[in-house]
């Protein structure tokens, strides 16, 4: 008998403890039972993907297949190509009017790259970081990651689903080293008004704390063209993506923007932790800042937008609360306490009984998740009709 | 005045501590000052880069081409797409006759992706893992970056530069969680005898440790195929790559092995830190297995055999120290000890005076790097003559 038979499975390797904190997402249930569900031909509505229904548009295509004839896609550096930093220095130019240092732009695995990145050059044993709950999962997970915690306050339609100044202030501890915010908000769709996050940023950074605000879904706002982030100061760090307004999801890419004194600390980081981001995706991303691609991205954030308009006031209407119309994002977070006391069951119920696929609370945090569920309005207009139709039937019932 | 005109820089927000301990690459310096050479008009030879000199195969090319063409490109499973881990499961089972459970194959954003999911599934705040020194620098970073410590033991020819079990018992301690071994070692190019392996892996599980086997170089050995630590144990960690015997490098993909009850944690992490990896390289990666390619990277294989065997004898003729023939992987680590005391500054001379890029010790360890170079044969025959006819010249003078 070899020595690694009498092995006691108790002694074999632990798992990190940190495996204890960091959730599935509860959404991957869900959407697992719905591909079942289709496999044996039912029909599904698909209403819980963070995902756009438009894939990238043909000059992107286009620029990833010349690409990948012309360039032997070796190691890219570290920081991202050359030529794409500058692209994105000069969107910001363009679209926002404001100037950009191109060092500090970071090409990332997409946006959870960003993230990974920044908050591993932030992060120290026992730091605390605010952030809003309801929010985006990853966000605490990587705090997390790195033996810091979370620090999650509870929000709701009074504050728009956002952190406020007053609430900052109200929570910030000698523990504290900075505050995580995303505008528009994954699951709420809600913004930080520009005057309270100008605030924010000044309060915090006296504090001596970072902002970091997760821009990842700020071209898609519906009203007029909020101001980005990077405007109110050089010391703000920015997540930003191309999966969301820019359609590129699979291809994993995203950006940072970072105050100018982490840029080598983020570079160590980068080389370390990726080498490079995806180089077939990063020679696409170019083209997605061309004027036939933004002509593109535009017209369907117009549809997102019809899709909202459409979706709101038919979800009250079934009997679903939501109290505040998002300004962003491809969301619709909503009280479904009128549904029962369970929204997990209620996501569970209405995809085995009516066919629609819906994200439970749970996902976002841990305030009162069990009264809410997530739309995401990112299936055609008639998709979404027959699945409001379909909730209909299945909740008057 | 807003209040951010009277942030004190030194409150500003800090960099974490770990950062003191993550180094840069220092090849990166190298790299830059011949790029820059190479503007202003000078020849470089290039020995100092790790990326094969052979862009991924055409049929690798065509299936991305066809998958942008057909497909959305929209986030895939976060293990990865299921038809590329069931491609790897057949490539262990026809190379190496080794049955594998699909459940054990995760798909990762390079190797790179492969560590950090790994090593942040296993690491608690604390714990010791092994490994030999020199090693691939990013190795130990990884621990250090989940707040572990790596112990790295010296190695020399004498161990043939890899660790041996003796070296493991006499370093093993109660913080000591596991062992990261690598078979080819970048940058020795040395392999773990199958025998000795075994050995490790039976009295690492005996102690309720982890074995991790960095198989990256694995398919470029160069004497008779070596077994692959997967059919050693169904608990041993495996980590491999596209990028260097397929010549994916830019792609950035890799996957890891693991054993069964880590599945959970690792699609955890998977989905926290990457969401996937990028899904134009996974389809590519499906026609990497496809004989077409597998006929082209094995003559690739064989010219990088021939590479070495130029390499080495001409090295030693020229003075530098190669005391074993390196079996796989490109590379040839080098005692310089002839030419000086000071292996960065031989490194810059080379380039500056030689036109010759190599890679100093410093990142490779600590175990006398200021005596070693690393010399990588990625680039053609002729090109290696012209680089060693260069350096006679140069250190002859």
């Amino acid at each position: 008998m070899r020595p690694r038979d009498l092995v006691d499975p108790s002694r074999a390797a632990r798992i990190a403890q940190r495996m204890d904190d960091i959730a599935p997402f509860h959404v991957m249930e869900i959407q697992r039972r719905a591909l079942e569900l289709e496999a044996a031909g039912r029909r599904i509505v698909h209403m819980e993907i963070g995902q756009p229904d438009f894939p990238a548009p043909p000059p992107v295509i286009d620029a990833a297949v010349a690409a990948l004839r012309r360039e032997p896609m070796g190691y890219a550096p570290s920081l991202g190509l050359p030529e794409l930093r500058a692209a994105i220095v000069r969107f910001y130019a363009e679209r926002y009017r404001v100037e950009i240092d191109v060092g500090r732009v970071f090409i990332t695995a997409g946006a959870s790259g960003a993230f990974l990145v920044t908050l591993g050059a932030l992060i120290d044993p026992g730091d605390e970081v605010l952030m809003p709950d309801p929010c985006y999962p990853c966000n605490r997970h990587f705090v997390r990651l790195f033996e810091g915690a979370a620090r999650c306050i509870p929000v709701d339609e009074h504050s728009r689903y956002q952190l406020s100044l007053a609430e900052l202030e109200r929570n910030w501890s000698p523990r504290t080293r900075g505050v995580l915010l995303a505008s528009p908000s994954n699951p709420t769709g809600t913004t930080v008004p520009p005057a309270e996050l100008a605030a924010i940023v000044d309060w915090v950074q006296a504090k001596g704390g970072f902002v970091l605000v997760d821009e990842i879904y700020h071209e898609l706002a519906y009203g007029e063209r909020m101001p980005t982030a990077v405007a109110l100061s050089d010391e703000v760090f920015i997540v930003n993506s191309f999966s969301k307004y820019f359609n590129m999801t699979g291809w994993r890419l995203g950006w940072v923007i970072a105050p100018p004194r982490y840029a080598r600390a983020l570079e160590r980081l980068l080389q370390n932790l990726y080498i490079c981001a995806s180089v077939p995706a990063q020679h696409a991303a170019l083209a997605a800042f061309a004027p036939a691609s933004l002509v593109i991205f535009e017209a369907q954030r117009r549809e997102f937008q019809r899709r909202r308009d459409f979706l709101v006031p038919a979800l009250r209407a079934v009997g679903f609360r939501v109290p505040l119309m998002p300004e962003g994002a491809f969301y619709v977070y909503a009280g479904c306490e009128r549904f029962g006391p369970d929204s997990h069951a209620l996501a569970l119920r209405l995809l085995e009984r009516a066919g629609v696929a819906i994200t439970p609370g749970i996902d976002f945090g841990a305030n009162r998740p069990e009264r809410h569920v997530r739309f995401a309005y990112t299936c055609a207009l008639d998709d979404l009709r027959e699945g409001v139709e379909r909730m209909r039937a299945e909740l008057a019932g």
